[in-house]
């Protein structure tokens, strides 16, 4: 199997997303193959791109009779890792912490939830989503005893980064980070940020600009 | 003033947005010049990157010399709209719903929230973050009352395609969208979606690959 660089698969990854979903609706529905075409409209992309994005981890599919639903999803899921499960903790209890905990489709995607942590010691001891908030302090040995593979940083901006650091060194080599702090972790670590602000402020310049 | 084109627009837009926090940061200190290579490393990028996505809105700085901090920070925040208020609706007020009511700093860079509205008759009329939820049956007749220029969609992927085409009519030309669904909306509508599910799966595909 291929492995792209970081760069080029960002975009590659969004797709496969976007057919797995697509898929899994097509199976449940009782379909049992599904043309390029069928899904090019699902990841919003031509036939061709959809030939290419799976033709470059192996070769699915028969020329003129589309692709096995089953199958394709099964390998998608394999692709981005899915056919197994992955152990996630929250740092940081507040509003997006508690959003994140109770997002239901995380577990059956294969993410669950193990351990949520925060420096407040009223939230400390309190359930979110079934897990009890632990202490940030205990953040390394916890992490390390409950086996975490990522991290979701719902936390504030100002201790984000040495969160960042004590996690990465703990193990944890993939994080979601809500904060808007730079993050300096070692390269075998991988972060994808979503800043609220920053989607608005795309917004903003979209309005004035159009 | 140039107007870029929406594709080539996103990436430029979002270094402006991170330079505009460094300024900010730097105004605070008390710093009156930056140099385009301190305001590289706070976008991640080059000198020459930095001083190409500013002389792209006209000519900014002087050679030797830096930029001044504050009327960098002025133009920035005209290129991208934040010059002025924008009043915001939020669609469910559910668990993203009241994280994004409740986040601070919103207001701060011009974004006020004037409306929520949810379906379920048990949410209709408490108060989210000081705003009282309204029955989203009475959409498109608040959403011009109130004036609202953008809304986020905070709600299940079922409905969401249904409410986007009604604050499109509504007037409402910028959404922000959670829900994980295909939105099809006039070409004068600019749509930002973030999938936390798909973010995860990028860290999957990531932690199996590396």
């Amino acid at each position: 199997m291929h492995t792209p660089t970081r760069k080029t698969a960002e975009p590659t990854v969004r797709r496969l997303s976007l057919y797995l979903r697509y898929l899994e609706a097509f199976e449940q529905a009782g379909r049992g193959t599904i043309s390029s075409g069928e899904l090019a409209q699902s990841g919003g992309t031509t036939s061709a791109q959809v030939r290419k994005d799976l033709s470059f981890f192996g070769s699915f599919g028969k020329r003129g009779l589309g692709y096995s639903t089953h199958e394709l999803t099964v390998h998608i899921r394999e692709i981005l890792g899915l056919d197994r499960q992955w152990r996630l903790v929250i740092i940081g209890a507040g509003k997006i912490g508690s959003a994140v905990a109770g997002h239901r489709g995380f577990r059956d995607r294969g993410f669950e939830i193990v351990g949520i942590f925060d420096a407040d010691p009223h939230r400390v001891g309190h359930a979110l989503g079934g897990v009890t908030v632990s202490d940030v302090r205990h953040l390394e040995t916890e992490v390390k005893r409950l086996r975490a593979d990522m991290a979701v940083l719902a936390m504030p901006a100002e201790s984000a980064p040495e969160v960042a650091t004590r996690l990465a060194k703990a193990g944890v080599h993939a994080i979601l980070d809500f904060s808007t702090a730079q993050l300096e972790v070692p390269s075998d670590v991988t972060v994808r940020s979503v800043n609220l602000a920053l989607e608005l402020e795309v917004l903003s310049f979209a309005l004035v600009n159009r």
